[in-house]
């Protein structure tokens, strides 16, 4: 009854704690003669590493990936693939004070009550950010499935704190400037406020949230499953399963509700013998299933719950109030290292439905000896 | 590989189309004793029913549930529990310009695509809002579970076009007033607005969208799988399962981007002996649990597709540019009828979790003969 | 937590209880585009009611097929099928008496158990061999998915009590045969032995078990997906879930343990430029997977537990011996009309991997308008 | 769409390959507060592990094992248990020759069909009996869960080649002597005659099959899925999941097709305030759910495909009928090795369905501190 598995095609099995021996990943059902080799997935694991800049944590997470199983001679099998990231530079003894004093904003007490104290404290255990280093590995995979079809899947920081990106940017600036800037914005004006947003909020102790924009180009029209399994509820709730998240909108999202219909419908039109949608208001997604048009998401973060202020908790054991400050290593926005983690979630959940349509083969090519 | 089944304790398989001969649930591992009649399911049938005012389709449901399984002598026994609703005054003609000129904001397009044109178009199909009678009936069992765990759920429109509530609403309020108008708001002023709004709307042949609030309250501390059957990402995944679903957010939701971390984070405090938290910007979930607070989710509905006006589509068949005008009736705003859609899959999702944390047992209770 | 759906590509969920409304499935990731008629289905449920000799039932089930969802203008349409047959000819009052005394071989006793006393104990209620039109009902649809791969479903009954077939029959007896006698043997002369065995049993108030033969022909080289979902364990684990199945195997089944690995061995030739095996002692499944020779079960079912001897029960209120003698109407041995059921339990089972191995695609051809 | 996980609220993902990196396997679901050490698995193992004797492959398998999550300080977590065995003392040259000459018997061309030639085809690859390994490992926490419920699993060999054990064992007898000898027989003396008979076999060049017993004690009444997740259902399709197994059956199996209904029903008794039954020919089974007596199953083996006489077989690329020789070490008997995987499949599924019943709570007990 745990859900550490995700995908019904393409199935992600996740295990490991922030401070235990590793973080791991098993994917059943990747398609057999898919090229895979460890540097593909050391590639994106290295955008999620945490920066030598002052905007994220002073954690040195090298996260080299070792894949277990599942590749053979450069080639997906069609057996599962194991890959894991060992854990370094663990400091727990500072976790001992949130053993029985659990910490705002973060899973200590709700995992404390849930498994009776059993669960693994020391840096969230399996309540870590850390474990989106996972979703990480498998997004690997499935942007190297994704990119059979042709798609391509882009994310970029589109508000950080109070400073939010104020024109639409081109897929050509997302592609390009993104990963230039440490706070993943695609406008570099806009980056450099952002930087100075975070930089201000970590001098004082504190922290701030933002919010992520995820984009899907080429998604072939007809993926996705109705009625449980729409491509937009899958999504949603594969990001919403990303440490911190509290919001998920597609296309124009909550601007919707304020809409007439005649604003909000994308008429169709056909452009070089495509049928299109005009506008695009939908984020790609009708019924559940993919329009052909950008699928487009945003997803909301709350600021990093960890902040150096002195807060107000209780005492577990004792059942007495008490207060807390948190020491240790942390990111003061968690947003620029999220980016390529909705990279990823959205990258799997298509590979996902991709199988399940059918549009990739079980088996990818024929091998040349 | 079809997405017709959700839930892993509580499963809730859906059948049927709007123009068929029915709407059908199959509801497997609901717990053995359980009270249950037609009557338990009709009272919330009743509520998502089109009214006779001018807010809502002309269409007249009348959604007589009958229990063709999994119920005897007025208890549940533990079987699967299958209920339908019987499809009537249907007028399925006006759809035959539909079945190759697909309407804007519909799932007309993809679904053709996806199905080969094999798809059942007449109302959408499958595809039709009417699927969501499917999950009221589920979420009658589901209420009635939850309710063995003194958790209610309620759920209230707060925007509906531009239109928005103003003020923090008791829940005693939203108790009382949300079904005594027919938008379903339970500001009693602003619901007169509202009506307006939506009639405005009607008027000119358009339609508008809104916002439902939908909350849980004496939800248990730990309920909520991690990592990927996050409490919030179930509920987030079933909500956007619903037609016309835009957006989702718990707690604070888009607005903890802009929030620095001590503003954001619930600090805990001990109040009548149990430990709450002082502010509740989560919605009631850290980590994917539940913290006992009140769940609050925020869910955006884009206006409905079907207005009046002329709009430009594509002739399927023939590959070119058309018009479309949707006669037919519609509701020129679905928020109203959302609401107890709302309420049905909060509780689903919930009572599912309640099962697989074992809080609500598989018999109920001793049966007295 | 409950077990009433089955699949992975196509799921077969399944309600209805002996003597409630009805029986019925959802069978969910049926391809779009398969002409299918109500009278498809009923020309194999016709295969399993019971006959007008002594060798079945006096209960006389009509079981027409009414389907209700996922068909639209003689094809499927990609959304879930419902299926129903109503219960009729039912005598519930007999059942009065086995509510608190158990039937020895049924599974009164253990349902009672597990669901508190809440179980339809009537007719066996959910745990009745009547479930098994369920299973006839999407093997029909299996079938017709099967044919379009040319797959070709066989089954007979090779035991009945102590009367076995003594030779091999070829597939084309066992096609023309089997159904032209009341105990579905494909031999003429032992299915008249057969027939005596069964009166015999029943003029002594007794009844008789045996073994039915299951045969697939022309399954393609490579269907089944190691390692839980190998193809011979989906299949034996739908073979036992029909009521009364006490054993499976496959090719020469138990008989390979006193074999030498050089007899065992199937060895590999080519013949008409295809792979094939000399012998087929694996029974047309290697590594879970299938071969492309004809794939060979064979499942034996117990004697009918209903007999009219008097026999030894417990009262599970007093909690007290005593006895029971069963009255009612009941086949005195099920195995005849269990071969339709193991013909569809096959062919949906194969289905499903058929579908899973991308070798059934999802919209099955163009409509034709 | 592959399978390499089963279970639903226990739930075993495996990975690995027979000359790969390691066989692994993730456990999701098991309760938190376990007592778990790496010592408690390799106890299992190391039943598994190939003896010093003639009777078992020369390959030297350490299996030493690793657990690499879900556990701290000595209990599980309620996170997922993965743990590891790595693969040592791995010749993989002499597989050259099978990787288009596919070995009767064995999965070689079945896998080599499915994955298009991308299959690691070194030493059976993905379907080496190898992977049984995972099962064992997951089978030591299952049995460790069932001793929560007093339940205790056995198994032993009852039949090798043509020598079967002749006599009703005790359950005694099978607890003390079976791991006494090295073909896992409780009776000693027949112990040696199936030494003989492996050794024979052995000397020939050739392979024996046989059969192992299972058998679950204490086993609470209630334990099972209808109708699609029976326990006996369940139990099969693990079984066959174990490579080389070609039959399955439970209590009188295959025999009750000859017995008559009042022979082979199980009446019902009251002994020390408990109900029994006065037989068990059911195997502790009825309608899919446990009777509270011993759960029996015996399972059928088929001789080790791998022998060193000279065999036909075919060349994939040239298409060409050919012959093979297989050299390397193979157990020339399967059939004592498989009894502890016996153990631990049928110790697997007894504890996710405990699980599922409610029987095992989510946390096992208060930890001390």
């Amino acid at each position: 009854m745990n859900g550490n598995s995700i995908g019904k095609a393409l199935i992600l099995t996740c295990f490991g704690e922030s401070h235990g021996t590793c973080i791991g990943v098993v994917i059943d059902g990747c398609p057999a003669g898919l090229p895979l080799t460890e540097k593909d997935v050391q590639v994106e694991l290295d955008k999620r590493r945490p920066g030598l800049t002052a905007v994220s944590t002073a954690r040195r997470e090298e996260d080299q990936v070792e894949i277990l199983s599942g590749v053979y001679q450069g080639y997906t099998t069609g057996a599962p693939i194991c890959m894991i990231i060992r854990n370094r530079d663990v400091r727990s003894e500072i976790y001992e004070q949130i053993k029985y004093k659990p910490r705002p904003g973060h899973a200590d007490y709700t995992s404390f009550i849930k498994y009776g104290g059993y669960n693994d404290y020391r840096g969230g255990g399996r309540f870590s950010g850390r474990v989106t280093a996972a979703y990480v590995m498998a997004g690997a995979v499935a942007k190297k499935l994704l990119r059979t079809l042709n798609v391509e899947i882009l994310a970029h920081a589109v508000q950080i704190g109070k400073v939010k990106v104020q024109r639409d940017l081109s897929y050509d600036e997302i592609r390009k400037n993104t990963y230039r800037n440490p706070v993943r914005c695609a406008d570099p004006e806009i980056a450099s406020l952002m930087e100075s947003e975070i930089l201000e909020a970590s001098r004082q102790g504190n922290s701030v949230g933002g919010i992520v924009e995820g984009v899907a180009l080429n998604v072939p029209v007809g993926i996705g499953e109705p009625i449980f399994d729409s491509l937009d509820a899958d999504i949603a709730k594969m990001m919403f399963n990303i440490p911190a998240v509290k919001g998920v909108e597609f296309g124009v999202g909550f601007r919707a509700a304020s809409l007439r219909g005649s604003e909000n419908n994308d008429q169709y039109a056909i452009r070089r013998g495509k049928i299109v949608t005009l506008s695009n208001n939908s984020g790609g997604v009708l019924g559940g299933i993919s329009t052909g048009m950008p699928l487009i998401i945003r997803v909301a973060f709350k600021p990093t719950p960890s902040i150096s202020k002195k807060q107000r908790t209780v005492d577990l054991i004792h059942m007495e109030e008490t207060e807390i400050e948190i020491t240790g290593r942390h990111d003061p926005c968690i947003v620029p290292r999220a980016v390529p983690v909705v990279e990823s979630c959205l990258a799997f959940i298509l590979a996902d439905h991709a199988i399940r349509s059918q549009k990739i083969p079980r088996v990818l090519s024929e091998k040349e000896e």
